[in-house]
C-alpha cells in the first residue's frame, strides 16, 4: 500500500517560520528511509528538506502526500495530486463533516470524489496522520515516537482518535513495541476497517489493537476482522461511545438505536475479536495474547509471596469466571514439600515472603504448577518493585515456554514504571500487567477465543421451508396495517415452522363459547385488532377463563374496555386460544439495527427483559451452537434449567424456535423492523409461541 | 502512642552475618530520628548499631520492640519485653494462627495475653512492621522508602497484608506523599481498626487509604471508621476476599456467610467510608478526596484537546451516574466564542488540537466552564506526556481553586509516568488518575460522600410498640419448632404492627368453606405445618379459589399433596385467606450476620430476589431515610413507580414495614436467625403481607 509503506513523501503547508504542523512533519521525517519533500514556493528549502513550488514541480511523483493547510486549500491540492497520480494523501485540516454543516460535509465529499476517481487514496480529514515504525515513517504532526524496536509480540496500534493513537503509542517509552500507529480522524475514505484488514496481512504486527467510535459500514469492518482471524492474529478492540448519551451524539447522523453497543459486541464476539471494556486494557490484552500459546487448559494457577495478593487473584478470577483448580494429588504433594508451613501450598499458592530469601522455592513451586495438566496460564503478582523480579520473570518466562503454558506477572506496586517493569514487559513469554482485574479479563478472553476456534466454521442449516421468505412476503403485503395483529403475526411465524398455540377467531360471544366448548376450558379470550398492540394494557386479554358463564362475561368486558378505547379500534373478533399452563416464559424477537441488520434477540420473559434487559443478541440468522450459547448467557439463565424443583425446559426446542426466528428476520429484513414472541411458554415438556406482533417496515 | 511514635527501637534477632529481616530494619532505621538499640550477646555492634545481650540490659526501656526471630522464640522475649516495661513489639515471626493449627493457633493467644497483662501492645506475627514516615521510624525489613516530603493531600496507608502496603507505599516514587505505611498481619492484638483510629486522630494524615481481608470485630471497625468520618478525614477501603470463593477461604473461621460482602459494604455506607472495588483505585481515590472541596454542584465539565477522550469521558460518566450538563447560556455563548467551529463547545467540550498551538483557548474555556454553578468539578483528559499538561495543570488548579472545585487530570497516554506526571500528582488541587473509569468512579463517590453529609446525624424513631420484643420472644419460645409456621410467623409480625393478611385456620374442608363463605371469594389455602416451609415446591398452596366446589377440590388436593411428603409433615390445618390481587412483590426480612449482626434485606419478589440477587442490604435498624434509599437502589426500582401502566406502589408505606423489619430484627437478634416476608404485595391501594417465615436460633 502506497500509503503506509511509502518510498516518498511531501509535505504541504510547511511554513518557512520554523512552526506548524507541516514543519513538525518535516522533522518526524528525519528518520524516514524514503526520500522527503516541502511544498512550498517561497523556499528552496524548509527544515533541510528541499522545497518545491508544487506537487507537480517534484522530481517523482510522491507515494503520500500530506496536507497541512488551512482547510480552504485543501481541494486544491487534492486535485494536484490526483492529477500527479499520488498514491495517498493524509489530510490534517480541520473543519470538514465533523463540524456537522452541510456545506463542510459536501466539501469532504468532493474531494473524495476527486480521489476516488483517481484511485488515490484519502486519511483524514482531521487526522494527526500516521506512523509505520518499521519504515521509520512517522507522518504525523504529533511529537512522534523514533523508531520502535520490534519484539515477539509488537502491536499494530489503530485509532479513529488521533490523540488517543498517539496517547496509546506513548507506551512505547514502557518498553511495548509497536509495528504502526495508524489513525483515521474522519475516515473519509481509509477507515478502521481498511487498516484493521492491512495489518491482518503485515508480518510485522502480532497482534492488532484497535480504538473506534463507530463505523458507517460495518459488514466491512465485521470482514476485516474475519481476515485478522483467519491470520490467527489477536484483534482488541475498545469501542468507545458505548454508552446511551456517547452513542447517542456519536451515531446521531447514522439513526442508530442506542442499543448498538450491544449490537457492535454480538457482532465482534461471531468474529473472534475480543471486546475490552477500558482504554488501559488495550495494550495489556493485546499484549498478552500476542505473546502466550493456545490455552492447553482452562485452570489458572496463581503464585504469589504475599498471601492478600493471593486472595486478591482469587476475587478477580471468580468476577471473570476464571477457574482456579486445585492441582492433582502428585503436584499438591510436591508443593508441600516446598511451601513453609504458614504458606499455603494450594492454588493461590502463597509461597511466603520466604521466597526472597530462597528464590529456588519460588522456581520449584512454579515448575510443580506449571507441570499439572490442569494449568494452561500461570500468574504471578508481583509486590515490590526491584531487582527481584527480574530473575522470578526469567525463571517463569522460562518454565511456561517449556510447558507450552501462558504467564503473566500483575505488577501491584504502585511505582508503575518502577525497576524491572521494562524487563517483565519486554520478556517474550511473559505478559505484564498493572491490574489483577484486567490480567484475569485477559485470561477470560483469551478461553473465550479457544472456545470460539473450537466451534470450527459457522455451518448454518436451514431449518425454515424453503418458500418461507415468499409466503411470509405475501402474507405481509397482504396485512392492512403496518403493525400486524396477533394472529397475522402468528400465521407468519407458522410459515417458518415455529409453533404457535392454536386458536380461533370468533365474531361473537356465541362463537367463542363453541370455539372454547370444542377446545375444551381452561381458554384465553383476546380482542384481535389492528389498533390494539397492547392488549394488557388496554384490558382486551383475560386469562384462565374456566366456564362458559366466565367466557361470556370476559367477552362482555373486553368489548365494554376495547369501546373505551380512543380512536375506536376496528375489531376483528375475539382469539379463543387453550390457556397455557403456567411455565418458564422467554421472549424471541429480532430488530432491524440500521448498522448491522437483523438482529436476534431473546431474553427472560415479562419484567426480566424489559426492566432488567436481560437479553442476549447475536446477528441473524444464527447456528444451532450460538443459539444454545445465547440460552446459557441470560442471567435468567437458571430458569431453563430448572429452578425452585420445575422441570428443565427444552433447551433444545427453544434452539430450534431462535434459529427460525433468525432465519425469518434475515429473509424479512427489507420487509419488517421488529418481530416479538412474547412470551414463548416452556410448560409440560412443550415449547409454544404464545403472542407475537411483527411490525413492517415503515 | 508509644508503637507509631516511638522514641526509641530495639531490634531482636539481628544476626551477626549481616543479612536477614534484624539487620535490615537496622538499616532502614538509620534514618529514624530517636534511638536504636540491638539485641545480640554475640556482637558490640551491629549495622553500626550498638548490641546488647538482652532487653534488660539495655540503657532505658524501648518503646518498641522489634522480634525478627523463628516462632520457637517469640515467647521469651515478648515475656522480656513485658517485664521490662516495653511499649510495643513487632512481631515479623510467621508460623502462628495462619497455619490453621491448634497448637500455633494457642501460642499466638498465649502472646496476647502475655502482652495485655503488661499493657503492651502487638504488632503481628506474621508482620513485615511499618513506618511513620514524619518520624522517620522504618520498622520494616522490607525494601522501606526513605522519608516522603508531606503535601497537602498526604496519604496514611493502612494494610492487612504486609506485601501490599509496601507495594501501595512504592507510590511514593511517583510523587504520591504518604504519612504511614501500617501493616497488621495477623492482627493478634493491634487490628486495621486501632490503625483507623489512630490515623483518624493524626493531623499529618488527609486520608486514609486502608486494605484488608475481614475483620473480626466490625463494630470496632466501623467505630473507628465513623471517627474518621467526625474528623472529616475521608476513608477509602478496598476489602478482598469479596468474592464467594475468597471470602470462603479468609472467613471460613468466622463462620460468615459468603455474603458478608454484601453487609461490609451496607456497613461502610452507613458511616460514609468510600469503597473502591479495584487495588488501584485506593490511592487515586484518596488522594482525590483529600484534594477536593466539597462539591458545589453535582454537575462535572470535561474539557480535552480531542473527542475521543471526551466520548470516553461521556461513557464512563455515565456508567458511574456522573451527570455532565450543559453549561447555561451564558457560559455556552462564552464558549462559542472560544472554541474552533470544529471543536465542541459544549460539555465534554473539546478545545481540539488547536489549543497546543493557542494555549490561552484553553484557559478561557477552562475558565468559562468553572464560572458555571452548575459544575462542581472539572475532568481534563491528557493524551500526551510532555511539559504542556504541566502548564495546563496550573492553569486548572489555579482556577479551579479560584472557584473552590475540584479538578482532575486523566493521565491517558499509556506512558504512565512520563515528563509531567509527578508535576500533575503533587499539584496541590488536581487530583491525577490513571483511568477515565476510576476518575468518574471517584467522582460518584466524592458526591455520595456529600449526599451522606447531608443526611445529618441519623435519628432513629421506634415505630413498634413498646412491648412487641417482650411478646414476641414470648411467642417464639412458645413455638414448638426452631421454622415457625406462617401462621405463627405472621403473629410476630402483627405485633410489631405490621399489616398481615388476615387468615382463618380451618381443621377440615367444611370449616374451610365456612371461613370462605364469611370472608369472600376468591380464597387461597395452604397447609399450615411445621414441616412444610416451601409450600410451593411441596404443592400444598392453592391460589385463586373461586367457589365451594373449587375450594373442595383444593382442600383435598392439598392433603393428599401432604400426604406424599416423607417422613410425615404433622398438619395444623389449613390456612383460608383471601386472595390478594396481583400486584406489586417484594421480599422483606432480616437475616443475622455472624460479623455484623442483624441486617436487614429487601428485594423485588420471587424470582427477582433469588435468581438476580437484586436486594439492597442495610444494617438494622434503619431509619425511614434509609429504608426509602434502599428501595430506590433495587434494580427493580422502576416497578415501584409504576410500570406498563400500574400505579405507583405505597413507598412509605413499604418503607414503614421495612423499618419495623428492622426494629424485630435488632430487637430480637439473639432469639431469631432469619426473617423473610415473601412477599409483601402492593396492589389495590393495599401493602400487606402475604406470607412469612421466622428461624429461631439454633
Amino acid at each position: 500500500m502506497r500509503l503506509i509503506e511509502p518510498q516518498s513523501i511531501a509535505v504541504v503547508g510547511a511554513s518557512t517560520n520554523g512552526k506548524g504542523f507541516g514543519v513538525q512533519t518535516l522533522l518526524n521525517l528525519k528518520i524516514f528511509d524514503g526520500r522527503v519533500y516541502a511544498i512550498n514556493p517561497k523556499a528552496s528549502h524548509i527544515a533541510e528538506v528541499p522545497s518545491y513550488p508544487s506537487i507537480a514541480a517534484l522530481p517523482e511523483v510522491p507515494d503520500c502526500v500530506v496536507l497541512a493547510v488551512p482547510r480552504e486549500g485543501v481541494e486544491a491540492i487534492v486535485r494536484d495530486c490526483a492529477a500527479a497520480g499520488v498514491g495517498a494523501a493524509v489530510i490534517y485540516s480541520s473543519g470538514f463533516a465533523e463540524t456537522g454543516k452541510a456545506e463542510f460535509i459536501a466539501l469532504q465529499r468532493s474531494i473524495v470524489d476527486v480521489a476516488r476517481a483517481a484511485g488515490m487514496r484519502l486519511v483524514g480529514p482531521n487526522s494527526i496522520g500516521f506512523s509505520n515504525y518499521g519504515r521509520r515513517a512517522l507522518i504525523s504532526f504529533f511529537g512522534a515516537l523514533g523508531p520502535v524496536q520490534a519484539d515477539v509480540a509488537t502491536i499494530g496500534l489503530i485509532s479513529q482518535s488521533g490523540a488517543l493513537g498517539n496517547a496509546l503509542s506513548q507506551a512505547a517509552e514502557c518498553g511495548l513495541s509497536f509495528s504502526h500507529c495508524l489513525t483515521a480522524g474522519n475516515s473519509c475514505d481509509v477507515d478502521v476497517a481498511d487498516l484493521v484488514s492491512y495489518l491482518a496481512d503485515d508480518p510485522a504486527c502480532k497482534a492488532i489493537a484497535c480504538l473506534f467510535e463507530g463505523v458507517a459500514e460495518p459488514e466491512r469492518m465485521l470482514q476485516a476482522a474475519q481476515i485478522a482471524w483467519q491470520a490467527d492474529k489477536p484483534l482488541v478492540i475498545y469501542k468507545i461511545a458505548s454508552g446511551e448519551s456517547g452513542a447517542a451524539a456519536a451515531l446521531s447522523h447514522t439513526g442508530s438505536l442506542s442499543g448498538s453497543d450491544a449490537a457492535y459486541r454480538a457482532a465482534f464476539a461471531r468474529v473472534g475479536a475480543v471486546m475490552v471494556d477500558d482504554f488501559e486494557s488495550m495494550l495489556e490484552t493485546a499484549r498478552f495474547l500476542a505473546k502466550s500459546p493456545r490455552p492447553s487448559a482452562c485452570g489458572v494457577a496463581v503464585i504469589a509471596a504475599s498471601g492478600g495478593a493471593s486472595v486478591m487473584a482469587a476475587d478477580k478470577a471468580e468476577l471473570h469466571g476464571v477457574p482456579l483448580p486445585q492441582p492433582g494429588e502428585a503436584v499438591a504433594a510436591a508443593l508441600r514439600g516446598i511451601i513453609p508451613e504458614f504458606g499455603s501450598a494450594r492454588n493461590p499458592c502463597d509461597v511466603t515472603a520466604q521466597a526472597t530469601s530462597d528464590p529456588s522455592l519460588l522456581e520449584k513451586a512454579i515448575d510443580s504448577m506449571l507441570s499439572d495438566p490442569v494449568y494452561g496460564a500461570m500468574v504471578l503478582p508481583n509486590v515490590y518493585a526491584g531487582p527481584a523480579i527480574e530473575e522470578r520473570t526469567r525463571i517463569l518466562g522460562e518454565r511456561a515456554r517449556h510447558y507450552g503454558k501462558a504467564a503473566c506477572v500483575v505488577w501491584l506496586t504502585q511505582w508503575g514504571e518502577g525497576p524491572g517493569a521494562i524487563k517483565v514487559e519486554q520478556h517474550p513469554d511473559v505478559a505484564l500487567f498493572r491490574s489483577t482485574g484486567r490480567c484475569f479479563a485477559a485470561l477470560a478472553a483469551w478461553q473465550r477465543r479457544e472456545a470460539h476456534r473450537a466451534l470450527g466454521a459457522r455451518v448454518l442449516q436451514r431449518l425454515a421451508p424453503v418458500d418461507a421468505a415468499t409466503r411470509a412476503r405475501a402474507l405481509l403485503q397482504a396485512a392492512p396495517e403496518r403493525v400486524l395483529t396477533e394472529r397475522e403475526s402468528k400465521e407468519v411465524l407458522a410459515l417458518y415452522g415455529i409453533p404457535v398455540v392454536t386458536e380461533g377467531l370468533a365474531a361473537d360471544a356465541d362463537e367463542a363459547a363453541a370455539l372454547a366448548a370444542r377446545g375444551g376450558y381452561p381458554v384465553v379470550l383476546k380482542a384481535e385488532s389492528p389498533d390494539l398492540p397492547h392488549k394488557t394494557e388496554a384490558g382486551v386479554i383475560r386469562l384462565d377463563i374456566r366456564d362458559e358463564g366466565a367466557l361470556r362475561r370476559a367477552h362482555a368486558q373486553i368489548l365494554a374496555n376495547a369501546a373505551m378505547v380512543q380512536p375506536a379500534p376496528r375489531l376483528n373478533g375475539v382469539l379463543v386460544q387453550p390457556m397455557v399452563p403456567a411455565g418458564v416464559e422467554l421472549m424471541m424477537g429480532a430488530r432491524i439495527d440500521p448498522l448491522f441488520g437483523p438482529l436476534l434477540v431473546m431474553g427472560m420473559g415479562g419484567i426480566m427483559v424489559e426492566l432488567l434487559k436481560d437479553t442476549a443478541l447475536a446477528l441473524a440468522p444464527v447456528t444451532r451452537a450460538e443459539a444454545l450459547g445465547m440460552l446459557r448467557r441470560l442471567k435468567g439463565a437458571a430458569l431453563l434449567q430448572g429452578f425452585r424443583g420445575s422441570a428443565p425446559v427444552d433447551l433444545e426446542a427453544l434452539a430450534d424456535i431462535a434459529c427460525r426466528v433468525g432465519e425469518m428476520a434475515a429473509d424479512l429484513r427489507e420487509q419488517v423492523s421488529e418481530i416479538d414472541i412474547n412470551p414463548v411458554i416452556c410448560a409440560a415438556g412443550r415449547t409454544l409461541a404464545v403472542d407475537a406482533l411483527i411490525v413492517k417496515t415503515a
